[in-house]
């Protein structure tokens, strides 16, 4: 399913013997398209004759070459190679007629003498002298044809061809790490031809896109390389080039090296996880030259990349449109057998979509570690919390529920794993960044940054051993039954989720990219880490507008769950225990059914120190009001 | 008090009637120095000669010359206006022997009939038209002095002079919003020679600086501008000027347009409110022009300004130096009777700690409306929650909760006024900021966010209303006693107060700044909106090292308020009140004083999905580990 930018149907002629057949296998093999041989096609009646020695007169080759005729037009648009003779001109003007531009020529040259040697050697090809020579005879050499010599090894031949005819990758990948190698096997697995980047540097990484293209069959024919230029001249015009390096500088350093070799409409996508702004930044400075930029989240971790991952690309639609097949062929399906992929909007929306997808996640992996930590407590064994986790799945199977099972049952060497790992949680930039997007959107969307700083706190592994030591406690078990704790994680899930997907909408409106929430939902639902069922419905939350919490089942689900987490948070807090994200969904649902609340202190306070005024619950206006507090003037 | 940049002692000088007493004295007001009249210092034998008519010699002159010459050496420091004829040149000459670099001499002249003329209308004066001629013929007309002509208005000449002689103003303003008026007001208030101005927008800000200085006294001898190259030139070298615009693009705006009027060394001081990481910005653009910036966080609202804030100063400690004096004098005053303005370190330190203040009083304040929520919730009144608070004042006094009791006191019009403020607070830069800046710290500073969003969930009373309305509940009064709240309403201080100067350690020691926390605790003792008794306290704390909560007294205060602050968050939770800061103090304190807490499978579910690698506990040398989780090698 290869699309060729160039010719899409090879014709390799030549005398016979001069190796047509093979070194047409091997070239519709490296280009992943189909080989013909034109000697399949004869009819039976010419058979007949040259299996008695009669010579073919041209009235007997027309048909033939009317049939080769219509089966390169079938082929021209997935292309193919036909390996045939075709020794005069007014043979090839019959094979080509009316398809000549989008048909190539590829004579394979030899000397008789060479040819006449080489045939001696095959046994199942005997040819005399005399017929060579008749073949020599009747040679019309093409003008218009890519001549090879025949003398090169069959592989040169091949590369040759490739490099001659300008046969050029489809798509580039730069940066052969985790998610670049997956992405890179997925793209060539799906029939994309595909050039391989990574930079060369001594002693540390040399060769990585040679080494990895020979360690996978499936990238045979790729293009591997280290060095940049070539790189770019081996892809097509407008050249596709996926970026995934390591978000931050290394990206604006790879943009810059880029530039002088590209041309404009050729388009960058940025694949790794950048910050939005700057997105929206390199988009504009790119724009400015004419590149386009497209900025796509990808989401799946290293085994999603490969089989199908999560796919949020955004920036100018029309350059979207230029990359669509090959981002919708490698990404995961939905139920639907829809990719989980789609235009997220304009700008860096992608990069800000996957941001807020990895906040989720990231308060996703807090509740389970919560909700491990009250089991713990409990004093329950790991594969005790894995089965419970596992009777929890009807009611909130997730991605990340699965592998905390797998992860509380893993034995090593006799003892559980997960005992042995260290409990102090890295991050990568999404979780801080999602942070402060929150701070800057005015939405109090908490979950994200209690989990953030949960991580935070697991860091000063020594400062809470410490404080362990310092202020030491009668801590208590806690009795809360595992169908409470599963109602009051589901509880705090819905929390999350809610305010996950209001903060996209509340940023989608302020930067005006109409977000389809129903649609993020979907692309969602499959090869990203917070798929889960409850992602699945949300589809049709959002179908039928609104926000999750005031939506059914959601808000019943809430008000069902509403005893549990109070239970739960109070027991926590009972015992001692560190259940911030928990604790913070009650607190938010708390905060949010509490239609009058206690701010109008912190705006009285405002306006008794700063004079920044206030408004009034009995001015239906909304206008300022200013009052020196200090005197009553009652 | 005022340092002058140029000549400090005037000597106005002129024939009798010249009116040079009634100038000299409108022009030391105007400079504010002091007006020495040489003829109070003739001695008794001259008066006794002039008295009967005997004309003075020069050797009666010279000593009460050389008087005069040691009186006006004395004020070379502080500078003065002396009115003397000084007639001779030889006279002159005395007056300012060895001290003519430091002396000016300005000139009243006129013609003998305007003078004469003037002398009749002048009671107190006579002299008759003999000794007018004798005093002209005696008169050698200065080379080197200033020459005035006295007929113009005395509030012309005194412009003149001041014009002429470069008398520049000290420091100067722009900016007259709230808070550029009260510092201005401070400013002169002290003594200094100030230069006002006030951008002019036609219709909306006209004559903004001009009318400003004619509504207070104070301001008699400023300068008011709103051309910006007038104000520039109004002001002595090197130029200090103190901005109190907007943070945002009016600072860097205003600093586009002074630039072309400025010269290396002149200062430019930001006193608003802006990102410290914009101060490091503009510090380092403005360096590249030879112009110091210093980035001055002011705290105290509106009256703290006029009366005394607290002042945190950044940037080059040389150019610091140069302003010390007009920061440490207009400061409020600690309990030692120092000013609270301290040097806080290079770069944008000043701001940095302003915005981590602003993030704390953040906090305070929200702390105070969840005690006030609790106690609404009991069914308190008003003046009851007000008496309930001001019992805690021996335990933990502040501004903040000093104006909370006159908020809760206030009655307008025969009803308690907090009841008509709309419970929607609003916020300014800095508690996003800090919030961003605790996301990008690393430090678990979690009290700050948590009030910033409480903030933003207030704005979102429609859907509360909303909420309320959908998720019904029979909320129960809680029975929080009085003492136990005080209690956990001190345990979350110290948490929130803990935090913030941890931020602070940390973030100065990313950047290299050697913030001093005990000196940052002293300036906001007195004349900022977080000054409290806790804060005075933190002086010491800070010079015994570490931090708060583990030191005492604070330690100790936790242990004994921890069953407190469990059992108001358990209550809180069990009558749905959203009380997330007090919530949050407990959570925070307990995640840290859990030695070994579950981000364990955090990081192995990282490990997971991402193949992000992990750290084992078994493992000293802290190298990273990757597993395969779905399989069991046991």
């Amino acid at each position: 399913m290869t699309t060729r930018q160039n010719s899409s149907v090879l014709f390799i002629m030549g005398v016979s013997g001069s190796g047509k057949t093979h070194i047409g296998q091997l070239l519709a093999k490296a280009l992943d398209i189909s080989f013909i041989d034109a000697d399949d096609y004869h009819s039976q009646s010419s058979i007949d004759k040259m299996s008695t020695g009669i010579p073919l007169t041209d009235a007997d080759r027309y048909p033939w070459l009317d049939r080769l005729h219509q089966i390169a037009q079938r082929h021209l648009d997935i292309g193919c190679v036909i390996a045939c003779s075709a020794l005069k001109a007014s043979y090839r003007q019959r094979l080509s007629t009316d398809i000549s531009q989008k048909v190539s020529w590829i004579y394979l040259k030899g000397d008789f003498d060479i040819i006449y040697t080489r045939m001696q050697h095959r046994k199942d090809h005997f040819m005399g002298a005399e017929m060579l020579k008749s073949q020599f005879d009747t040679m019309e050499e093409p003008e218009d044809a890519l001549v090879v010599n025949i003398e090169d090894s069959a592989e040169a031949i091949v590369s040759t061809i490739k490099n001659k005819l300008n046969m050029k990758a489809e798509i580039g990948v730069i940066g052969m790490g985790v998610m670049g190698k997956s992405l890179s096997r997925n793209l060539a697995r799906n029939g994309f031809s595909i050039a391989l980047y990574n930079r060369h540097v001594d002693g540390l990484e040399e060769d990585v896109a040679a080494n990895f293209k020979s360690a996978h069959s499936e990238l045979v024919s790729a293009l591997a390389f280290d060095d940049l230029e070539s790189f770019v001249e081996s892809l097509a015009s407008p050249r596709k080039i996926l970026l995934m390096v390591n978000a931050g500088a290394a990206v604006d350093a790879v943009i810059q090296s880029l530039i002088d070799y590209l041309d404009p409409e050729d388009i960058i996508l940025d694949a790794g996880n950048s910050h939005y702004l700057e997105t929206n930044r390199r988009l504009q400075m790119l724009e400015s030259k004419g590149i386009y930029f497209i900025g796509t989240g990808v989401s799946g971790g290293e085994k999603g990349a490969l089989l199908g991952p999560s796919i949020m690309p955004s920036g100018v639609y029309e350059a979207y449109q230029k990359v669509e097949q090959y981002l919708t062929t490698i990404a995961a399906k939905d139920s639907n057998q829809e990719p989980c992929c789609t235009y997220v909007g304009r700008q860096g929306s992608g990069h800000f979509v996957k941001m807020i997808h990895n906040g989720i996640e990231y308060a996703e992996m807090q509740l389970l570690a919560e909700c491990y930590a009250i089991l713990k407590n409990q004093g329950m064994t790991n594969p005790q919390m894995a089965d419970t986790m596992e009777a929890w799945k009807p009611d909130c199977d997730s991605y990340l529920l699965g592998i905390t099972i797998d992860i509380l049952r893993k034995k090593e060497a006799g003892s559980y794993l997960l005992d042995q790992v260290l409990d102090q949680a890295a991050n990568k930039g999404t979780g801080k960044w999602a942070t402060s997007t929150v701070a800057d959107s005015g939405e109090a969307a908490t979950m994200i940054p209690t989990a953030l700083f949960a991580r935070y706190l697991s860091a000063f592994k020594t400062k809470r051993q410490e404080a362990e030591a310092l202020f030491t406690s009668n801590k208590q078990s806690n009795s809360i039954s595992t169908s409470v704790l599963r109602d009051a994680y589901q509880f705090a899930r819905i929390i999350n989720h809610h305010q996950g997907f209001s903060l996209i909408d509340s940023v989608s409106a302020e930067h005006d990219w109409n977000v389809n929430l129903s649609e993020i939902a979907r692309i969602w639902s499959e090869g990203c880490i917070i798929k889960s069922d409850l992602i699945k419905q949300l589809v049709n939350t959002f179908k039928q507008g609104g926000s999750i919490m005031f939506n059914t089942p959601w808000s019943t689900t809430l008000s069902q769950g509403y005893a549990s987490i109070q239970s739960v948070v109070i027991e926590s807090v009972q015992s001692q225990l560190h259940t911030p994200c928990l604790s913070e969904a009650l607190s938010y649902f708390n905060g949010m059914k509490i239609g009058s609340g206690s701010a109008n202190l912190i705006q009285a306070q405002r306006d008794y120190f700063g004079a920044h005024t206030y408004k009034r619950i009995d001015d239906p206006k909304g206008k300022s009001h200013h009052s020196d507090w200090t005197t009553t003037t009652d």
